[in-house]
C-alpha cells in the first residue's frame, strides 16, 4: 500500500471530446443475413430503380385519369373493360381512350393508362363493361418506377447501424452482400492476484470470481463488438506489460479490468504507460474515478475500476460510444429512456458527473445506494440518471431522465 | 379479383389481451457467454453468500470501530499496526484493542475487527504506529459476506431477460450454465408469384424482389427469436397449405408475408383455415388493417398484409410482443423514444390506430407520408408515432413519444 494517487480528473465530455483515437476496424462483405446493426462503410446505392415500373398499389382498374374526371354516383363514367393483368407478368394488352384493364395490387401498370382506379369505386354492371364512381388524379393508385428509389440513390447511408428495415430495402434492390466495418474485437484482461475464473467451484479464502469480464463482454456485444475474454493476469511485475504486447497487435480495443487495491492500480498504469501513451488517468465521474485512458500503437485501451459496477458505469460511459466509432459510427443508436420524478434528493459534488442506479415503478425513480463493490445494486436497477458535471445534486420530486437497461 | 373482404376488425388492444396461445419455448441450458437476453425459466438463484467473506471496500486499516470513536484530526485515535492482509488470502493475524491491520480494498476483514478506516484519514507517525483522524462505524469501509447476495437468493428472476449486468452477478456467484427458454423458431413464408428471393439479379415483368422476408428476419432477431427463412410459395391451391403443415410441427410461430393482392389474401386465408383456426382477420390499425392471426394446433401464426411497410408495422406491434411471450417474457424490454413536437396536422379515424412514420430533427417530429407499397417511408424514417384508437387525431404541435429504430 505504498502510494496515493495524484490526478487531475477529466470530465466526461473532455473525454468525449478529445480522446478520440483514430483507428477504425476494417471493412468486410457479410451477407445480408448477417449485416443486422452492422455499420455499412460507405452508402450502399441502388443498382437499378425501384419498383423498377410502375405499380399499382390497389386492386381495381387502370385506366387514363381524364376518362374518370366529373364521375360520381349519380353521373358514372362507363369504362370498356380490355382485359386484365396478371401478378408478375407484362401487361398483354394497353388502355386506349375510354377503355379499362383489370389490376391486381402489385401488378405492372399497362401502356396508355396513368392512374388506377379503386375496385371500391367501380361495378361491373354490365359484362364487359365498368361504371366508375369517383374522379382518379394522374399518379393516383400506383407508385412510379423509380418512386421508393432511383437508380444510384441511396439505400442506407454509411455510419448508421443498419435497421431491420433496411435488410428489406436492400434486398428489395438485389443487393444480397454489404461492405460493412469489422465487429471492434475487444480483450478484455481481468487482473488480480485474488481474482479467479467464473467457473471455480470453491473459492479459496479472500478470492473472488471474475464478475467484471463477463459482463463487459455483455456489454461489448451489445454495442456490436466481438468480445475477446484474455483471461486474468497475476499482479506479478511484468505480466500485464507482457499480455498486452501480445494482445494489442489482434485488438481493436484493449480493456483491463483492473484489480481494486491500489496496488494493482499502480501495476496497471506501469503496464500501460510501458506499452502506449496514457491520456488521462482519471474521470470526474462517480462511480468510476480511477479510470485510465491510453493509445497503444493506435489502438485505444481503457483500464477500468476494480468494482465491478465501476467498471460498467465506466465503460457504459466511455466505452461503448469507442466503441460504436472503432466501427465507423459517430452516433450510437438511441437507448431506451423514459421520465420520473425522484423519489428522494440526490447530493452531487459540482464539476463531477454521478451515474446514479434507480429502480422505476409509477413515475417515481428511487435511487438504489450501495457500495460500488456489489454487482447487485446494478443487477436491481432499473436504469440510471445522470446528475451533470455543473450540477451540485438534483432535489427530490425533479423530473429527471432515466436512460433504461433492455 | 372475385370479392371483396368484409371483416369485423379487431382493435389492437383486443388482440393483445385476447389473442395470447399458450405456447411457449421449451427449456435448455445454455453457457453464460450465449445467455445475454436470453430469459431464464425461473428464477435463478445464489449457490452460497456472495461475496462469501467480509471484504474491505476501501484502501485502509481494519480496526474495532470503537477505539476510533471521537477521533479527529486534532485528537487522533493510535493504533498497533499488528500486520498486513494480503489480497486472495486467509488474513493471518486479528485485530485487538487498541490494534489495527492494514488492508487493501478487496481484502479478507481479519478475525476481531468490525470496520475498515479510509487510507486518506490515517498516517503512519512511527513505525508501527497508525493515526486515525476520523471514526468508523461498526460495518463502515466494508461488505459484509451475504451483503450482495444471500445464499439461495434471487440472482436473476425468472421471465426477464438476462442484462449485461446479470452475466456478470451470475459469473460472480459461480453460474456459468443458465437454464432459459429456447429461441422461438419462426417460419417466414412468402407467397407471390411475382415475388423472386432478393439473389434475383435481373427482375422478370412486374417481379418484385422480396423484402419483407429479410426484414422480417431482422425484426425476429432483434426480438430474441430465430429466423427461418422457409421460401416463397407460390399462388397455387394448396401450396400454402402443404407449406404451413410441414413448417407448424417445426416452428414456434409462423408468419404468412402475403402476397398483397384480394386474389393471394383470399388464398392465404383459405389455406390457415384449413390448418388451423382463425382468431381474427383484420386489426383496426393502418398501415395493417388486413391482417390475420391464427392458432394452429398451439402453435401461432400471423398473416401480414402485403406491403413490406404495413407487414413490418403489425409485425411490431403483434408479433413482437408475442415473440417476447413464447420465450417466456411477458414484458418485452423497453424500446427507444423520444419526445417531440408534431410539425403538422395528423388525421385519423376514431377507432384506429395508426401508425404514423417520421423524422425527427431539433426536437420536432416531421410525419413522412407515401404509399406503403414503398419501403423507404421506413427506412428514412428515425421512427414512429402512434395516434391511439379513441383520439381522430393530432395537432400540429402536440407534444408526442416518437418510438425511435435502432
Amino acid at each position: 500500500m505504498s502510494g496515493r494517487e495524484f490526478f487531475t480528473a477529466r470530465t466526461l465530455a473532455e473525454v468525449r471530446a478529445g480522446f478520440r483515437p483514430a483507428h477504425r476496424t476494417p471493412a468486410e462483405r457479410v451477407p445480408l443475413a448477417e449485416a443486422l446493426h452492422r455499420v455499412p462503410v460507405a452508402g450502399i446505392t441502388a443498382p437499378a430503380d425501384l419498383p423498377g415500373f410502375a405499380r399499382s398499389t390497389v386492386d381495381g382498374f387502370a385506366v387514363r385519369a381524364m376518362d374518370t374526371y366529373g364521375a360520381s354516383d349519380a353521373l358514372p363514367s362507363y369504362l370498356d373493360l380490355l382485359g386484365a393483368v396478371r401478378m408478375g407478368a407484362e401487361p398483354d394488352v394497353a388502355v386506349r381512350a375510354g377503355g379499362c384493364v383489370a389490376m391486381p395490387t402489385g401488378g405492372v401498370l399497362p401502356p396508355g393508362a396513368d392512374a388506377v382506379v379503386m375496385v371500391e369505386y367501380t361495378a361491373e354492371t354490365m359484362p364487359g363493361t365498368i361504371e366508375v364512381t369517383r374522379p382518379v388524379a394522374p399518379g393516383g393508385g400506383l407508385v412510379r418506377a423509380d418512386e421508393d428509389v432511383a437508380r444510384g440513390g441511396v439505400l442506407a447511408p454509411g455510419g448508421r447501424p443498419l435497421r431491420a428495415p433496411d435488410l428489406g430495402f436492400l434486398a428489395a434492390a438485389g443487393v444480397t452482400e454489404v461492405a460493412v466495418h469489422r465487429r471492434p474485437r475487444v480483450a478484455i484482461v481481468s487482473t488480480g492476484d485474488e481474482v479467479v475464473p467464473p467457473g471455480t467451484a470453491r473459492l479459496g479464502p479472500g478470492q473472488v470470481r471474475d464478475a467484471t469480464a463477463s459482463a463487459l463482454a455483455g456489454l461489448v456485444a451489445d454495442a456490436g463488438g466481438e468480445p475477446v475474454i484474455a483471461g486474468i493476469v497475476p499482479d506479478e511485475p511484468g505480466a500485464l506489460k507482457d499480455r498486452l504486447t501480445a494482445l494489442l497487435p489482434e485488438s481493436d480495443l484493449v480493456v483491463v479490468s483492473a484489480g481494486s487495491s491500489v496496488g494493482t492500480r499502480d501495476e496497471t498504469a506501469g503496464a500501460v504507460a510501458a506499452v502506449g501513451d496514457v491520456w488521462c488517468h482519471g474521470i470526474a465521474i462517480k462511480p468510476g474515478k480511477p479510470t485510465l485512458l491510453a493509445e497503444c500503437a493506435g489502438i485505444p485501451l481503457i483500464g477500468l475500476p476494480g468494482n465491478p459496477l465501476s467498471a460498467l458505469v465506466v465503460f457504459g460511459q466511455v466505452g461503448v460510444p469507442l466503441l460504436w466509432r472503432l466501427a465507423g459510427c459517430e452516433s450510437p443508436p438511441p437507448q431506451p429512456s423514459t421520465r420520473a420524478r425522484l423519489s428522494r434528493d440526490l447530493a452531487s459534488a459540482a464539476g463531477r458527473l454521478d451515474v446514479v442506479q434507480v429502480g422505476v415503478r409509477d413515475g417515481l425513480a428511487e435511487p438504489i445506494f450501495g457500495p460500488s463493490a456489489l454487482l447487485s445494486v446494478l443487477t436491481r436497477a432499473d436504469g440510471y440518471v445522470i446528475v451533470p458535471e455543473p450540477a451540485t445534486g438534483l432535489d427530490a420530486g425533479t423530473e429527471v431522465e432515466v436512460v433504461l437497461y433492455r
